[in-house]
């Protein structure tokens, strides 16, 4: 590569990472590196109406791109994202947090600038953040190239956040980097697969019913497309659980449910517990996608396999990447298919309570049927995921959801985000009231922008999900009663939303047709009763407040 | 103190501390705890939309009350508040936050709970408050009554934020507390005092001239009404800076402007830096304050009064209270007053161009007439607070900005935090618009309790204080288009709000007067021309500039 300065070489390297464009709100430290971003033919910038937001729809982004990178300023910017950087943290995205910061002069000298603490001490920040990122560091003319490529491969590595503290003097400092484009090694050993091999084929060759879980690393390991392939050749019983909803094609014969422990709905425990083996992907069995650890999969008879390493019973293979584990699985299950009973589950099917008022039951049977190919679906924690658990998804949908870190209001700007990632899908964002509130201005970035995916807020007056765990009558579970068909008219001078208040089921569906033949921004208030609580959420509660009980 | 729960001994201090509402988002690892506060006599639990906003609305309560309380949950709710939490320390603001945790035995056995990371690392989040707060504790039984005092001394001494952590269980569990009341001790030490007495004599037994130039800091010491007495009786010229503006009694003839350093309007700077005597209470010289620090004072010539210590030239006195000090002086500047000039500076003027069309200028004139005794009167971070600066307020008018920290759209949130601790005062409310998206959900809990406000939103498209200091024409300075006037109707079903949108002088003269005889909440909509920059703020950007050129 020629010479440029330090911020165009972040800028052509996180390019190289997949990423187009920079979520963030300009600062007055990170302006000077905003205008190599303005220059940039690789890299849009994407303004947002605060830093919480940005992060989550960089996050967004990076659930539907693969990575994903945010800006901010010094101290003030970079802790309101802390959350969101966290939540990438938790729940495995490389999100790429640049904060632009105080010219090196001035840490140097410890002056009592704005955006400090006013005690001179620069690196309060760096230290927060080495609670939440995966790697750090203060980039410097002499450091920069070896630093960002650092930085970038750990993030690609460990799909784990990243902290690059750029001072605006340095963003502008030119320097020689190499020629070569960004190498994302995966360490590999033709040794530990040959052992890995010998010990699914053990298992592979006894059994007589197979079945496979999935969860959020296999996304993440970008193995969507492989285990479409896999299990259209194979077509062996499978299931994910809620948090990595989507990574496997719901549409096919094979599909059983979403798994939650005890609490899956129908069938779909017993199919997949009661395998002869259990080939899992990139599961990871937190409290609430289980209903708090209820699940029972025997360690002997699972295949694990992770993003780095694999497990069959007491035996670790390591190095080992998931892809290349799958394609061994894969191959072996070529061989054995034939020794298998590969008899299709029953479908899954929502129960469906017909009625004219609407209730979580008819609003998830609508959902199900406006749910078209290609849609990028986010449901917020809430009875808005947890009611999302029984949709089978059509083909080649994405499924977004923070079932790990929590975090609610979340998905109203990662659906932002998504929606810049992938501008040609239709977004549908399923979203609670309490939820909505958090976020709720991430909207006037949507309409400013010219987006256009369907919101439905949720409207069951106020935290539904938490008066299911405590408090179902106490007050601090109420919020702010909004009229939420009015504030697409007031986040836009030239608002071209439409949105309607919906009661009951039928004007839903009508209104849901409407919506399909249209391409406007749609936010559809849909109104629900306070307690009325999906049976998967209700079976989560109540773990949760038994946990709290302590 | 008889038996009582973790949760009601915690609540009985913090009523003791002078606090009697709970800024927050309830979590269900808090709900327990706020069962408690719901039932408990002394605290009103007051939940906002998201957790920053909670943070700043506590922050602004503690400037109106002297301290607060803030209650979130575990990991995402803590991490939300970060910013807000911070900027209350670089501040000096007691605000004690809550943290809602979940059940001893689950960190034990560093389950991968929602809310957690996934690795079974119960202590990121108290690690990083460390680098924002005072003190911490992690309470159990044994130790709560201790710890809980121990922060609350901690905090209402050093006036920065401490961190509590407070697990589900524990908050649950019954003690027996101590039966003393809270007590807050100030080290003193009489040697020291008449130290300083000794050289506080010295010079102002020579000097013949004298001034005093007080921040934010007397303000934190609650020194208001001593000063106001002091400079009631020996009528020297006096100045703030910015930060610190309204702690001094602005309509006293003493009033010499809001010192800036070079960037001080008129007379200012002469009256303060040439005095043969500068009495100095509690002064930080940042960067924002003083134009990139042009302040000229002399420290041989100083007596600096500090929190907790003072100092004259090259002496230091420790301990020394702020209030002892200001005592000493007090009773000193009696004795020798007659041999000094007590000459009132000429009153400082608004720059008055009058003109139809609205720009800068004709608000600030407007603003001043506007103003009455009583208010309390917050301005962001921007064109607000900077302009802002040229106004002389009426008696006893409490001012709010942050202009070390410097977080944009801090001021909205706090309005309704102070009107929440004041609610029998008018709050007026300046906020730019950009700052204003940052933060706006929190007009819906204004409208929720019924609040009236007075809120001006100046809309000069975009982020102007950043254009001032660089990219003009950037569109990164530029945010989205809100139809302002449309939100208090979206935010509320129950709209009782009047709202206005401005573009002529003469029209926001009238609507002031309309406002001045309604009781509603009100959004005036400013409409400024862009690159319309009050004087201070032209100076203070040119020096950012430079600084970030580096």
């Amino acid at each position: 590569m020629k010479s440029c300065t330090v911020g165009e070489y972040l800028l052509s390297r996180l390019h190289q990472s997949g990423i187009d464009h920079l979520f963030g709100v300009p600062g007055d430290y990170n302006l000077r590196f905003l205008d190599q971003v303005i220059n940039s033919p690789d890299i849009a910038w994407v303004g947002c109406a605060n830093e919480l937001n940005a992060a989550y729809a960089a996050d967004g982004y990076a659930r539907c791109r693969g990575a994903g990178a945010l800006l901010t300023t010094f101290g003030v910017g970079e802790l309101s994202v802390l959350n969101g950087v966290a939540g990438s943290y938790a729940e495995y995205l490389p999100v790429v947090h640049i904060v632009g910061a105080p010219a090196r002069q001035n840490s140097r000298s410890r002056l009592m600038l704005h955006h400090t603490l006013g005690d001179g001490d620069y690196d309060h920040f760096l230290r927060i953040s080495q609670e939440v990122t995966a790697a750090q560091a203060v980039l410097t003319p002499e450091n920069a190239a070896a630093e960002i490529d650092r930085l970038l491969q750990i993030a690609l590595h460990t799909r784990r956040p990243v902290y690059i503290y750029l001072a605006t003097d340095v963003a502008e400092v030119s320097i020689t980097p190499p020629a070569a484009p960004l190498s994302t090694p995966q360490p590999t050993d033709p040794q530990i697969a040959a052992a890995f091999s010998r010990a699914v084929e053990l298992r592979f060759a006894a059994a007589k019913t197979i079945a496979l879980l999935a969860d959020f690393l296999a996304d993440r390991a970008g193995l969507r497309p492989a285990l479409q392939q896999f299990l259209t050749e194979i077509p062996m019983p499978f299931a994910t659980l809620l948090m990595g909803k989507s990574v496997l094609p719901e549409s096919l014969d094979g599909f059983a449910g979403t798994y939650a422990g005890a609490a899956s709905a129908g069938k779909t425990q017993a199919i997949i517990e009661r395998a002869d083996v259990i080939i899992t992907l990139g599961v990871r069995y937190t409290d609430s996608i289980t209903a708090g650890f209820t699940q029972q999969i025997d360690s002997d008879k699972t295949i694990a396999i992770d993003l780095h390493d694999s497990r069959t019973g007491e035996d670790n293979f390591s190095p080992l990447p998931m892809a290349q584990a799958l394609e061994i699985v894969h191959q072996l299950a070529r061989r054995y298919a034939s020794g298998w009973d590969l008899t299709p589950p029953p479908p899954p099917a929502l129960s469906h309570v017909p009625s004219d008022r609407l209730t979580q039951s008819t609003l998830w049977q609508a959902m199900q049927d406006f749910l078209r190919p290609g849609d990028i679906v986010l449901a917020d924690q809430g009875t808005a995921a947890f009611g999302a658990a029984v949709l089978r998804l059509p083909e080649e949908v994405t499924f977004i959801c923070q079932p790990l870190w929590g975090s609610i209001g979340y998905t109203l700007p990662a659906a932002y985000g998504a929606q810049i990632a992938a501008p040609e899908r239709r977004v549908v964002l399923l979203i609670g009231d309490g939820a909505a509130q958090l976020t709720i201005q991430e909207l006037g970035s949507m309409l400013r922008d010219g987006l256009k995916p369907v919101i439905f807020v949720l409207n069951n007056s106020g935290y539904t999900v938490e008066r299911a765990i405590h408090g179902e009558h106490q007050r601090y579970n109420d919020i702010a009663q909004w009229n939420w068909t009015q504030l697409p008219g007031g986040f836009s001078v030239h608002n071209e939303a439409q949105s309607w208040r919906i009661t009951e089921t039928a004007q839903l569906v009508e209104v849901m047709q409407v919506i399909a033949q249209t391409s406007r921004l749609s936010l559809v208030e849909v109104i629900l009763p306070r307690m009325d609580i999906p049976p998967l959420l209700a079976s989560v509660s109540a773990s949760m407040s038994q946990r709290n009980g302590g």
